[in-house]
């Protein structure tokens, strides 16, 4: 399956201010979001579910794929696109086994080991970084810098997404690595006018 | 397959006072529990996945069947031989095709409307309550008592389980209601001596 990972969006809650999530979601995806990644950490599984059974119509309207953040079951109950795992949920094997082939699977990675057993043990695409500092998520992990990004996309041949303070001011050099994407979330969710900020990071992309 | 309800233990590491749970859940069984439930509502998915590994190897060892409570992937991470929904969690259909026809699939319910639905759309046993007040969980709903309890399992034919504040004190009103067993946490788990408190409920239960 042929997966544009340039522009990708991944949610939080937390940023919108009070704004609808999914009027947030379709606004960035009509700016030119090409990928949406839902991240829920604090609803239950049943919330989690409802959430996600809105969150698939609106992907599928727009055909954006849309991949479920740590939770394979949301992910299968919903038959979302694919599921995002980080290095402290379930293991990459067991999520790629239960998953099947035929869904996208991420695994998020800071350095290149992270990155090599990602490759090797199922992930279709890596979510790399902290590229920057960021405010989004409480982060122990220094952040790579484009040079560890670079270095992370030579080591493996599946695509790389950089993830963490990517913006306006930096994605020059943070396409210049010759990853696939950018992986954003403040930089879209926490502007006031969301699609016009997801066009600027589209237009800033190409 | 048959499933002995009589004594079902569900896990709360709060109740431990610092105890290694394994070891508590060990005594447990040794003390006559039937029926193992695992549950963890504040761990990462990781975390709960290497518990769950853990604990899968513990009920093994003694042939108690192990149940995950809310979370399906974890379940099927690690071939647990069942799960345990609530009204919060996925919904019961979800689940119950997700799970697949070989495993065990509880459900708890409050009343009869519940506990019918639970009946018609997969469950193969309903977690009733709760019977009494109880300092294990926040529960918002009123307790059913023993007569609530005899409703329930007379507006059902699958196995019913009563939950909530059961103990030494009201075991003999609850067999009353004719249920398949009951399920403990504090009773267990919250008692000094975990084998001879699990000894003592099912004594009084046969």
């Amino acid at each position: 399956m042929f997966v544009d990972y340039s522009l990708y969006l991944v949610t939080d809650r937390g940023m919108l201010g009070g704004k609808n999530l999914y009027k947030a979601v379709e606004e960035a995806v009509r700016g030119g979001v090409t990928l949406l990644q839902l991240r829920e950490k604090d609803v239950g599984s049943g919330e989690f579910y409802n959430i996600a059974v809105e969150m698939k119509k609106l992907a599928g309207l727009y055909r954006t794929p849309l991949i479920i953040n740590d939770r394979l079951d949301i992910a299968l109950a919903v038959d979302a696109d694919g599921l995002h795992i980080g290095q402290e949920d379930l293991p990459l094997e067991v999520a790629r086994k239960l998953l099947g082939p035929g869904k996208i699977l991420g695994y998020s990675v800071s350095n290149q080991a992270e990155a090599v057993y990602g490759e090797e043990n199922g992930a279709d695409y890596l979510g790399a970084g902290p590229v920057y500092h960021t405010g989004s998520k409480e982060v122990a992990i220094e952040p790579i810098g484009p040079a560890g990004l670079k270095r992370i996309k030579e080591s493996v041949s599946i695509p790389v997404v950089g993830i963490g303070g990517i913006g306006i001011a930096n994605i020059g050099e943070v396409k210049e690595s010759g990853i696939a994407g950018i992986s954003v979330i403040s930089a879209i969710l926490a502007r006031r006018d969301i699609e016009e900020a997801a066009r600027e990071l589209k237009s800033a992309w190409s």
